[in-house]
């Protein structure tokens, strides 16, 4: 199915991309920009390796930093390219001879025609042209080329992971990590005296609360002797899950995240919760049952919550690993995840209605199915004062999404209910350009409100700001 | 979470205010609005309370006509600006000091911000700027000069109900009303010689037909008590409906109204019903069997609907009274909400196919999933004589999403299988600004017709005409 | 509800008709749109009887050739206009007078209003304008001129199937045809060696795979008698689809067609397959049963499509005869079809899994439910190999939805891994005027991603090229 593409084009990136083109409105949105481009990156949630940042460990070749981690990259070259995932260097970590390394780079600039119109392309246009300098457009006949020229840059000391990190303008960012982790990158950041940004770990316990799963006694076992709490009855898991949220938040942790197959949070009766988790731990319990537990586990994560105060962020509703077979070969996270619908508003109500209220009490809910957000997460977001509509995530973090987002979710609850973006990203260099074209389509919406007299200008720079300043903040306490 | 406004700003109201920003467009929009903008405003379906009409009881006081009876301010006071309900004076009824109704304004002022994009701010505005004469921009600094403002003006006779209702150009308009009451209010304006608008009482019986619910059988006994028929049968259910669809018909009813958690309507066999019936005044019904019994008099509203012409209004799909603890507080209609998924091609096919084509039956359908407009909604009312897509409901009678309505039902319905605008408020001031909000959004999305040449500009401004005059008085039977 | 619309009024076609009204991204569109217009059409699903071409039968009269087959005008005449269908010669073969063929046509004219807004005005308009010559809108009062002059080019050599053919610049086209037909005139075209286009015949054995209905059995003892194969088990049945589907394959199918109530293809372990099999032989398979089966036989389609190299081509999630009445009185694909809600990501993953990575295996996925365009499959097209985002179908292959449509499917699944458009139509002379709507609007969106600096212009016309040229041949192997 490859054609490949040859030829020599210049590689240009126009000052006023992803501005709406009439230009009453271009010229407000642009005004608008100049107000937000220059200001801090805030990423409160992402996959950036925290031991880049603690190690400084120099990036060794342009194919491992930029393909083979990066799953919305790969997906693409294996489904319109026909690329097979291994030679791309997927999984993570296998080795790749620099030959291979260089042919992986090659497939991406052959294929490059595949990604018109996909916020990959506009990515990686703007990583090549802003960050490596790069002049001439993807092809075969110019792959060597970029190839060279971006591993040049990656040997000097200027594109080390803690000085792309000052370029990138970063103020905050968050890792995403197993409960059980020591945390010991993050304490190395925090007791270093040349370090002063905020690198927080989130609490990710989701292979912890499915009972189901095959390796979850593993897991139990292993939570039991990292609290050195007895995690024989639910009681005691509850504990353990408390110490570990309180080890986190000393390690700078600000939320918890979770992503299960639905929304649900419905409790049980304690005595239920004991009776399904001692069946889970003798390994007997029912697929429907181990839901339902769950589900009260996730409930509890809430009510932790009311405790701790760490933030909680919901991203249900995704198949994983839908090819079984790419999953047997490479494992998770290589592109073969895929959404569906999901419900909210009968999901969330046990949880906003016993926690909806309470100070200090704040969730996030991020989704891929775009129609529960005038139908379900702005009417909930707009009422109960926790809640905020998480930005559009994953496969929707894109131009045309991110615009259907805002006109979705302003009615009725505002700018001021909405998390601001997250860039959830394994791909490093590319956090600048996520958070820009984010910053372009909020100007641009906020540019059409005041081009349709919706909005007053001075409004509308306000409200720019506050997205991707005090707001993130608010949401996340960062 | 509050972050007061201050300061002083002016406030404006543009005259192309949602009009394109592309000048082109724009020009054709005005055009066609031009030939709308002072039509009367049809409002086939509200919540005014009737009586304030009947009697003309003055207002008296901004809080309490603006904010109190509002939930689309309310419950962003709450979400956003951390407001307790209580302090708007919900639920409405409750006594307030001048103080409390000072200081429930000033929340709205102080909160300004928060409404951004949102159309509360943008009816607002029209009320205050066109109502009330207001020239500046809330804030807690103005808040007090608006407040006194606007006061002064709700003690002189041109801001009594009457008087307003004028001013408002309003040619006709709907209130919402018990099966039991007796219309004194609508009867009283029928008789009252000085009164020459149409003020039509609509029949909504949703709890007498949930047999599930607690006070159920006490409404049942009313309905028998009030009609005089013997209720205990379903058949004497029947009848008494009947009885009670006519003397609404009689005062001017031309709709009756429901909303339940499902589009379903499903017969049941006579000799089930009654069974189902039995059961249910005995107060055994499951809850499983009183959601068949509710479809199968729901049909059965639409069979008597064949017989009487009343115009049959759907709006399913609402979870009521989702914050619990609000409910048992401030009661219903307090902003707590929530819209969810609903299914209409199989539910409402069997009164399609049973009362689909008899003459004079018509039956509109609103909604706040806007995924079934074009995949369900759109596709029947283009084929079904008696259906209309009802205009865009509640959360989504806000610009984006009427001009998405449009964009999602045109294709294939058109503009003469639509319901024309409704208002559905209990904020009374808020009418003119709700209506021409509609007009706008039409007129520009009639304009991009023209702008695209897809229509002709007599087609167009026909067209708009036909949508707020004799388009709704058909679907409403007015 | 007709309001009949008199008066006379000039009937144009705008050159720029669907083009934004930006003047730069219309400039821009129009350049795009020059490079294709002219390009052959590539017609790879449809519905015209292969014997108009192999016959070259001429057409009798406007009506029966411009209406009574296309039941996306008559539900409109008959929801919007109340025109019964039996007045529209409904069903196709009806005895009509050239009375009632002329007043007939007149019901289109009067009724001309209710389509404002719709693609069948527009398609109408660009075949009365470009094919028929014809200068006047369609009115009361011009109805007869419009049929006359219709009438008369239809008499004319210049106006028989074949010659429109060639007229319309089609370059290959598919029919859609019954397992058991002989193919004859698919024969008789390829035989004839004045005919030198591709005309696909389409192996479409939807009533063969639905084991509940009750004409399966004599269904499927055709099946056997025609290919001699004793189809007695489940695995004589699936030689004989083999046999079938050869005999397809060798009189020039490219794809065979399935449209079901769900999208479901979980396959039955053998044992299982031949139980549920030999219970509906004997006509005693429960529904939920005939469905298991049916998706299980779905799976071997496809297992026979990696087999054989025939596209297979998926439209699910159709309420057939929603209109039981009429169904009764006109039979099938009368309107009375109405799409509704379908799971894709769940339903496909067992054949996505098992043949996903086959080579050759081509899968086409089309829908009227838009959201799982962005959620479900834009996703899975990006990833697996085999797998294609249909075009808009039926409901929704109007302007505004493909634009929706590509905006929701590029982020994540670029052009490439997109259909092609496809008309779907009944209505012969429509195909010019239906792909052309779509080119604009693809010239449309093309030209806004160039407007808004996401794509350069060499790369929009080749995409746009692309499009319709080696993407649907590509897609449908022709």
């Amino acid at each position: 199915m490859t054609t490949p593409r040859t030829g020599r084009a210049p590689l240009t990136l126009h000052p006023d991309r992803l501005f709406p083109a009439d230009p009453t409105t271009r010229d407000i949105t642009r005004k608008i920009y100049q107000q937000i481009v220059d200001l801090p990156i805030i990423s409160p949630h992402g996959h950036v390796p925290v031991e880049w940042l603690a190690d400084d460990i120099p990036f060794t070749d342009p194919t491992s930093l930029l393909l083979t981690p990066d799953h919305y990259t790969n997906r693409m070259l294996h489904g319109a390219g026909g690329v097979e995932l291994s030679e791309l260097g997927v999984p993570v970590g296998s080795e790749m001879t620099p030959e291979q390394s260089r042919n992986a780079f090659r497939k991406l600039c052959e294929n490059w025609k595949y990604f018109r119109g996909t916020p990959v392309r506009y990515w990686f246009e703007q990583e090549f042209y802003d960050l490596f300098d790069v002049r001439v457009r993807p092809s075969a006949d110019t792959a060597d080329e970029i190839y060279d020229q971006i591993a040049a840059k990656l040997a000097t000391p200027e594109y080390r992971p803690r000085a792309l990190y000052q370029r990138f303008n970063i103020g905050a960012i968050a890792t995403t990590d197993d409960p059980c982790s020591d945390l010991s990158g993050h304490a190395k950041l925090l007791a270093d005296p040349t370090w002063d940004s905020k690198v927080a770990p989130t609490f990710r316990p989701d292979a912890y609360l499915e009972p189901g799963r095959s390796n979850w006694n593993e897991l139990t076992n292993n939570l039991g002797e990292v609290t050195g709490v007895n995690v024989d009855t639910y009681a005691g898991n509850l504990e353990a899950m408390r110490t570990r949220r309180q080890y986190f938040k000393e390690h700078g942790a600000v939320s918890s995240d979770h992503s299960h197959a639905d929304a649900g949070c419905e409790r049980l009766s304690d005595r239920e919760a004991e009776a399904l988790y001692a069946k889970a731990r003798q390994g007997t319990i029912e697929q429907a049952d181990a839901d339902r537990l769950r589900r009260h586990m996730i409930n509890d994560q809430a009510k932790l919550a009311t405790e701790d105060g760490l933030v909680m962020t919901l991203h249900p509703g995704v198949y994983r690993n839908h090819d079984t077979q790419a999953f047997e070969r490479y494992g998770a996270d290589v592109g073969g995840d895929v959404p569906y619908a999901i419900e909210f508003t009968k999901a969330l109500q046990p949880i906003l209605d016993s926690y909806g209220n309470v100070d200090g009490f704040q969730l996030v809910v991020f989704t891929m199915d775009e129609t529960v957000y005038s139908r379900e997460l702005a009417p909930m977001a707009g009422y109960y004062r926790c809640l905020f509509v998480g930005a559009p995530w994953w496969f929707i973090d894109e131009a045309d999404a991110i615009m259907r987002y805002r006109r979705s979710v302003t009615g009725y609850a505002g700018f001021y209910k909405t998390s601001g973006f997250i860039d959830d990203t394994r791909a490093f260099c590319s956090i600048p350009a996520r958070h820009d074209l984010a910053r372009r389509i909020d100007s641009a919406f906020l540019g059409g409100l005041v081009a349709e007299h919706r909005l007053d200008m001075d409004e509308a720079v306000e409200t720019a700001i506050d997205i991707v300043t005090t707001q993130p903040r608010k949401v996340f306490k960062l």
